[in-house]
């Protein structure tokens, strides 16, 4: 089951534009999170949920799409998110503690997103963002600092893994039905070594 | 469904450490990270899959536990993990161009727990770890950069979310059962604004 969810878990970036995203299920999305680990259990995450439709074109703005497919710039109006979950780092928690390499916010940002895959819909990690530009539009102050943005909508579009031929290139292209296609290297070429008995 | 498996997903400590986990099911947990989503599609995470006793103990002894539990120095004998997943970063594999802050091995590391917990399993991501031992004991060189361990076995802990208090201390804690209390932010405290037409 999980895996089938998983699979079903690519970074997709053309949407239904108009398929909306209701702000409770955001905040399931969220909840979550909640329940994901993170490092010695600070929570220094918090959350800004986005679905109305003049903000979520203020914050497209701020984004970077795909970098490997140099002649696309991101997807049209009418393709683009519907909805958005912009993760913070909360700095007035344990600024001292906590390294500046924390890693809370993947980990919640994947239980998300396959909550997302789950619900019928689905989105994309973007680590590229003008965040001093998002951050003022969402009218941040210097406690929180973005850490990375979930895009989030109705997929409009066909992503398929393909095993990666050893030594060729892993960016991701499309063809010409604009069927997405992503390179994953084999399952042996992950694995190192096995120190294993048989069980 | 998947929230109650991300609800299930605790963070496990102490295990049935003579359930052994096949290394069969250790690969269909790479599996799991593989079709997970990474920076730029570069893939750079490989994996040492472990349960052979001998070296399990060997892992046991680099890996530190549970910092907030000041008396307690990690599982003993008889419920120690009974495998293990090192998550590495190939440094072959564009040191270039990724940044020394990658998340993807958080994000790997969150599917396979999930995963493990779907097969009636569970574990724990550490990030305490002596590396340059570990690095010696699985003969590893400068190549591959140790990001995180899973440990993985069949639990033998009850581990129970409780709402925090606001102003309340993130520590986890025992009671005289041994149940295991981590306390939780709020969904309220968690979203800082939420920017919504109903929908």
């Amino acid at each position: 089951m999980l895996k089938k969810l998983v699979m079903a878990n690519r970074s997709y970036r053309r949407f239904y534009q108009d398929e909306k995203i209701s702000t409770d299920t955001l905040r399931e999305l969220v909840e979550l999170a909640r329940y994901s680990a993170c490092g010695a259990n600070l929570q220094p995450l918090k959350f800004v949920l986005i679905n109305q439709p003049e903000l979520s074109q203020k914050v497209f703005s701020r984004l970077g799409w795909a970098a490997a497919l140099k002649n696309w710039p991101g997807p049209e109006q009418g393709e683009r998110p519907a909805a958005y979950v912009v993760i913070l780092r909360d700095h007035a928690i344990d600024r001292g503690f906590l390294k500046d390499d924390i890693v809370d916010h993947a980990i919640a940002a994947q239980s998300m997103l396959l909550g997302a895959v789950e619900k019928g819909f689905g989105g994309c990690m973007i680590g590229m963002v003008n965040r001093k530009g998002l951050s003022k539009d969402l009218g941040l102050g210097e406690q929180h600092e973005i850490l990375l943005v979930v895009a989030l909508g109705k997929p409009k579009e066909t992503v398929q893994v393909d095993d990666l031929e050893p030594g060729a290139s892993t960016n991701y292209w499309r063809d010409e039905q604009m069927v997405h296609h992503v390179p994953k290297r084999t399952l042996d070429e992950l694995i190192v070594a096995e120190h294993g008995d048989e069980v």
